[in-house]
């Protein structure tokens, strides 16, 4: 297991000589436990998470790459670390950190405040590299969704509405262990696709409708995401016309996927060939997006995002064509980036199913 | 429709010439429009909604009290409107805005930044006095619920698992329209009964059990919150009086409640009840919080909450004994508070049910 701790202390020093870390995310990403509060204190050379009673038994077991205190009076308690390890100065996730939760650190803290995002972004960077146990969190998470999908292929049919669509959804990622879910299902049908966020309703699928669902399960804190557009009944020529454009955009894309190229470029590649097909006003949103402990991390795949994309991201790949008042398609799936190319992490067949 | 735009107004000149409010929430409460985005900016005598083209159909369709604007530049509008009003100083939720966002809206806003916490207690002082309407959804809310709890009842057996229970209770309240739940459903059974946040796994429920259920749904944005505690099989002499004693602390509290009553004082009430049958020790946590388009809200009925309690309030009423390594016994109803009591929002029965 990777130490991110000691990930976190080697570049420390270049911005403070301690960092407070409090948000629920990195707290677990940096100790491996879960818990809604708690204060992660990381030294160069030492680090501690200071929680209270009710995960103090639990912390103690399985918490790693840190010693747990009881939280009793949490202030003295960090002041009393920060001058036994001679620290001046100390950093803190100004991205999560509330003004108000600021002025009371300042007020109460010994230690001179760093007011930089560095740490907030220092984590972000750390986060977006998957270890291999995380990977195999996320192809779990996303093995759960696959197996749901293949049942709701069997549930949708003319007359259901969109909500009862998520419903069955969501209770299938449950009923097989997930988490709650990733996020709010979409669950889209007929006119209804060409709204990229579009909350599922009262609608009946009818015949002729395309049905559109992105959606994911979470698995031990790790998120999936993938999306399929499948068709009821009838497809017109531009139905298909549309989906193949979707379809070749996002295989280009997956094709062009490895270490070292710029999110920008890699949504330009799916961009191009939507643009193409003539339909580039219809492609309103980003590629894709990082996905791991959070649905939504960096980098992204977006048409203003000028970092590379590193070996071990997990990167969404999700173009699609939306047409108001008509229809919508978007294809969506999870891919892993290694230093020749992508793993897919999404096994679900993505030729135009007719139901 | 309470016109909540207005009841900030009223105060805010004590404050500030304009509030520049961001949260999902508080923007919510002001407008009425749910969005992920978007920026309400009050003044005294005016308010505007400034929100991006996704959401600006249904922001001109549906937003109350204020002007909708889209946003293009978001703080070169703030700023044009703030010279046309002529506003010197703003207030910003201090409790929601991250230390980045502070520090960004300080160096691109022309006024001066206030950095006290009034808009963000007022906002939760304002949104704690809940209207007839608001007052109707969370009785919506409840009773999609109640109607789930009386399912569940037939569903729990010896041989049931947590995380079965929760699922199915889950799935009943979402079929019956709640958006979700409001708040991850407990249902533990056995000795697990004694943890107060426990959550669901993988232990069967056995004859002889008690299985407590801590669920909520939500409607039209609103939540709900109740906990019941039954028993299967054989219960106790043990097992009998501890319920028979939270069931009277609660009892008391419910008859002490009325508009003024002091946080604290109505939790002593149910403490008091549970301390003289010798469990004091075993009620670790508050009586009781309020609930309305979040799940926890202002005030409390907590032994540190030294204000009163007004007329208009809803708050849960929550006694609980938890004895470690046995069991534990939690009973929870939503109340409004009234000028000379209160109206219980929850109408199942409380009296042990033994399936």
């Amino acid at each position: 297991m990777r130490n991110n701790i000691e990930l976190l202390q080697k570049e420390l020093t270049s911005a403070a000589d301690c960092a407070i870390i409090t948000s629920d995310i990195n707290r677990r990403y940096l100790t491996g436990m879960k818990s809604s509060a708690g204060t992660v204190l990381v030294f160069a050379d030492a680090a501690y998470l200071i929680i209270d009673f009710r995960y103090i038994e639990k912390a103690k077991a399985t918490a790693t790459d840190c010693e747990v205190i009881l939280e009793n009076s949490l202030y003295n308690q960090i002041n009393e670390l920060v001058a036994k390890h001679n620290a001046k100065t100390a950093c803190i996730e100004t991205q999560s950190v509330t003004y108000s939760q600021f002025v009371n650190m300042k007020e109460k803290l010994s230690a001179e405040l760093s007011d930089t995002s560095w740490l907030s972004e220092k984590l972000a960077q750390l986060r977006s590299i998957k270890t291999i146990d995380e990977l195999e969190k996320i192809k779990s998470a996303q093995k759960i969704a696959e197996q749901s999908f293949d049942e709701v292929l069997g549930f949708i049919k003319e007359g259901r509405t969109e909500r009862e669509i998520a419903l069955f959804l969501d209770f299938e990622m449950q009923k097989r262990g997930s988490q709650g879910v990733s996020f709010e299902t979409i669950t889209l049908s007929g006119k209804n696709t060409s709204m990229p966020h579009g909350v599922p309703g009262n609608r009946e699928v009818r015949s002729g409708d395309f049905v559109l669902m992105d959606f994911g399960a979470v698995y031990d804190g790790y998120h999936s995401d993938m999306t399929r557009t499948v068709a009821v009944g009838n497809v017109s020529d531009e139905m298909r016309k549309v989906y193949d454009t979707v379809l070749s955009a996002q295989l280009r894309a997956i094709s062009a996927a490895k270490a070292g190229i710029v999110g920008k470029d890699l949504d330009k590649v799916a961009r191009d060939v939507i643009t193409n097909a003539g339909y580039g006003d219809a492609f309103g949103h980003s590629l894709g997006h990082s996905v791991g402990l959070e649905i939504h991390e960096v980098p992204n795949a977006s048409p203003r995002y000028e970092k590379e994309l590193s070996e071990g991201v997990v990167v969404t790949v999700e173009p699609g064509i939306y047409l108001p008042e008509k229809f919508g398609v978007r294809i969506e799936d999870m891919i892993f980036i290694t230093k020749d190319g992508c793993e897919n992490l999404t096994s679900t067949d993505k030729n135009l199913i007719i139901l």
